[in-house]
């Protein structure tokens, strides 16, 4: 389990780290099943009567700065979506399917039509990835909040058949590395893309140079929900490891699924990054390293199979729709990524 | 399913209310069991096989302007705690039980001592509740956050017995209104104190007058966890209802679980206020009626049971070391809440 994601002070400090996984370990029963820096956390959800128990999984996640972008365009409602898609992502990736989703909205002072708009997103989301709206909490804190702005944060809440769970632990030498194509930066590399635009002189209402497609619609793509295309070849095994591409890139993420042992090689030539990575990164004079550690650069979820099965998954996922690379493959060594080219 | 806690503008509005609610619904799938205006939300968790599935309780929560008072007071880790006893007590109204607990951290910068004493102060409950600690996220939003404070917001989830599920319909006229004694605000009301202790001239660290504890003891002093005391009536199927005081006061809470055709009277005088109580209201010339509706009074858990059990209960709750206090009577009548004196 990878407790904190976003704490970019805190992952300079391991001693403070160490502090915090002992304080979580210590509410630890032998009902949880520990993912080393999984994307949710699995435990067993207690039975009745006799049956097996199935695993409940639970995520937390924020919007984050996409929500600036959001508001400035007024498309709050479709950022809120966003947030649901995350958290889908997220349980997908450990062969959990959504549950349930609970959500928190802050402001200074509540905005009726921003807490609608909020709603009415997330509501929508939860429809399409198949989780009830369970609850929620809406609180006004003006000595807490900046005026005009709204934070969201959610809860999703699955399940899963202990039998299909996935944690990277099957992940093996000479195993194929497959991206699934993002629709855009998804929920993160926004405080670095709002910065590019701020730079840029350009307006949200601007098209993005080279496209046709304004900045407001590429950077509010929604996020891709991959459970549809992805399901049937979870429920069939067919899958050694999954990693949803947020903050850390590409390379932050797969290492989060990696057992020891193997490392992981990534093609960085093996596909060609859409139109707004390219200008984000020559805009803003952004390093190839700084790019890829902040942005999916165009791949929002990587999936590890088998050499033998990765032509089968292959046609499975573009018939479902995905956009499929093969972009990179594991092979054995020192856990890690490395970027080739 | 009572959507929206603390939305002070959004309760102004019937028509958004009902916007927001026709969108929770949308999502909705049979699993779900709608408890009008409940604590929690409930639904089916799915079975592994034959045996009959448990249900799911989760509730999404925030400490509110609490925090202030603890950040200065340089006790945040306390008011991270009474989140998660917040979120049980939510749980336990509809004898739901712990099971796991996410946190949502933001600040503008994240302060290394700020997080690792929530994240203390969240285990330290969350051991105490019987809680997993199953994940978090912490985000950093300069633009979002002002500068020195922080918000901390929680999911808590637990499983319920589908024949152990109290939510108030099996309140009948003649049954007795038990109130637990609080410890202090537990989470709410700190809006309206902060403002009584800034017009007052005091500081956190005077002592409330007229007792011996000081202003920060009195305000921080930790949201009572009912469940130790409550499990076993609950269980036993003693319990007819319970209420949880959080913001809307007695009344307010004790109205969310009547079913149509009753109503409670509340006897104002049956117990008798704790000294910061009496304090608050004097010292900021808080009208009753305004008290009553902001704060839990000494009252921290509302409990219907029927009368021939009353006085079992009653001793059962003492000797677990709960103050009880017979505060009142269910009636038949319009559903709603009358004090009487």
């Amino acid at each position: 389990m990878r407790y904190r994601d976003a704490g970019v002070d805190l992952a300079q400090s391991d001693l403070l780290k160490h502090g915090i996984v002992t304080a979580v370990r210590s509410t630890w029963s032998r009902a949880v099943r520990p993912i080393p820096n999984g994307f949710a956390g699995v435990m067993e959800f207690p039975a009745a009567g006799s049956g097996a128990p199935l695993l409940l999984a639970a995520t937390m996640d924020g919007v984050g700065t996409k929500l600036h972008v959001a508001l400035a365009a007024g498309r709050v409602a479709d950022a809120a979506a966003d947030l649901v898609y995350h958290g889908a992502n997220d349980l997908l990736v450990h062969g959990a399917r959504p549950l349930a989703f609970l959500d928190y909205i802050a402001q200074s002072r509540l905005d009726r039509e921003v807490v609608t708009a909020v709603v009415a997103g997330l509501a929508r989301a939860c429809r399409e990835v198949g989780a009830v709206l369970l609850g929620g909490e809406t609180a006004e804190m003006p000595d807490t909040y900046l005026p005009g702005v709204v934070d969201v944060a959610g809860c999703m809440i699955g399940s899963a058949d202990p039998g299909h769970l996935i944690t990277g632990e099957a992940v093996r030498p000479a195993d194929v590395l497959l991206g699934l194509g993002a629709s855009g930066l998804h929920t993160n590399g926004f405080s670095l893309a709002r910065h590019v635009v701020a730079q840029s002189g350009l307006e949200l209402s601007d098209l993005v140079p080279g496209s046709r497609v304004t900045l407001a619609e590429a950077l509010l793509a929604p996020h891709r929900w991959y459970g549809p295309a992805l399901w049937p070849s979870v429920a069939a095994g067919e899958v050694r490891a999954l990693a949803h591409v947020t903050g850390g890139g590409i390379a932050g993420n797969l290492e989060r699924v990696l057992p020891r042992g193997v490392r992981a090689l990534v093609f960085a030539n093996a596909w060609e990054r859409p139109e707004l990575f390219r200008w984000l990164i020559e805009a803003g004079g952004i390093p190839e390293d700084d790019a890829r550690a902040s942005l999916n650069l165009g791949i929002g979820m990587l999936v590890v199979c088998a050499a033998e099965c990765a032509a089968g998954l292959k046609r499975a996922l573009a018939d479902a729709g995905e956009t499929v690379h093969e972009i990179g493959v594991i092979a054995r060594g020192e856990r890690g990524v490395e970027w080739v080219m």
